[in-house]
């Protein structure tokens, strides 16, 4: 992630990975070959492997016994769940910040600024990039172990969802760059009831134009 | 887990380093040194790599950069905090299981009967086998799979809240028998706000006994 410490060997083999399973490259139920992957990109297996067990973290990949590692459903059902889930972890974690003593809005101002070009440019690689960068922002300052590390989890699921949901043709870019900007005021304010409004409406609209798509492929 | 396909090495590795976490034996912030690992158990550098890896998706492991793995802390921020994201994510799994169509209680209510024997006996480490298997009766039929993964990931942090709650002389193992009995209850009852009701009353008892003995024990 933008926000950490320079990664290593496997969290890079799981960030390649993980990138590829978001942007839809490596497709649900997919199987990934330990071998296969370490000798594409030069590494070891162990190291494939660790980054296996992160990506399982992330909840982009299964590890199914006898079977090795499956990347995850991406169905209407999971979409819903997933989602449902997140939103909860995230109203937590965003009426923690608001809860703070003495918050700084600055990191998450620089975030929507990341996001307002790239709604301007149409692109979705940058605005799914600022989205985590936002969430990062708040892990940064949050002294919430056991969060902060569901919450990193959720994420990339969440974002996986959100890449599809943008190729929706109803998808708007502007929606995302004004919920985001909704949140920070609602947590500046210490509006929690409009921080559960907010993520819970989002995320609702987010899951719809993706598990629209979903159905279409399906009835296809 | 009890519950769960015969375990691979390092399942097994990771299971047996967490009940030394859970149980106290290995140190909140002690250092978990891998070779020495491998060494006394026999086994490879990669498998404990990879067990450390798994233990850190349930919470009791930190691997730090450039500092390894270390035994994460047991303090009373985070204890509160564990046990608050705690609760929410059970009173949204129990009151999925109270929303099956079909909710078979026999599982269930074998580890209640495992419970009450564990009461008869004051046998604490019985007592949160058969809690442990409750959450596990459910995980098995329910098919949400970020949700049980988050679950799954928080129980043994959940746990070892318990563990220690459990050595606080006012801890009455009863109490535990109490809530899981109510708790099947509420769920065949599809009674959510009591789901909630119960698991917040529980988790906020247990949390207090283990905050009053890390306060203890820090003034000491």
């Amino acid at each position: 992630m933008v926000f950490a410490a320079p990664a290593s060997l496997t969290e890079q083999i799981a960030d390649h990975l993980g990138a590829d399973i978001i942007a839809g490259r490596l497709a649900p139920r997919s199987r990934i070959q330990e071998l296969k992957v370490a000798g594409s990109l030069g590494v070891s297996r162990g190291s494939v492997r660790e980054a296996l067990l992160i990506l399982e973290r992330r909840h982009l990949v299964e590890l199914l016994p006898r079977r090795g590692a499956v990347v995850t459903r991406l169905e209407p059902t999971a979409v819903c769940e997933c989602l449902e889930l997140l939103t909860e972890v995230q109203v937590l974690f965003f009426g923690k910040l608001a809860g703070l003593r003495r918050f700084d809005a600055t990191p998450f101002e620089s975030c929507l600024e990341l996001m307002a070009s790239a709604v301007q440019n149409q692109d979705r690689a940058a605005l799914l990039e600022a989205r985590r960068a936002f969430a990062g922002a708040g892990i940064t300052v949050l002294n919430s172990f056991h969060l902060t590390a569901v919450l990193e989890g959720l994420l990339p699921a969440g974002l996986r969802v959100a890449h599809l949901a943008a190729t929706h043709p109803e998808y708007d870019l502007r929606d995302c760059l004004r919920f985001h900007q909704a949140l920070l005021k609602a947590v500046v304010d210490q509006d929690r009831a409009r921080i559960r409004e907010l993520i819970g409406a989002f995320n609702t609209r987010e899951g719809k134009l993706a598990v629209a798509l979903l159905e279409a492929s399906a009835a296809a």
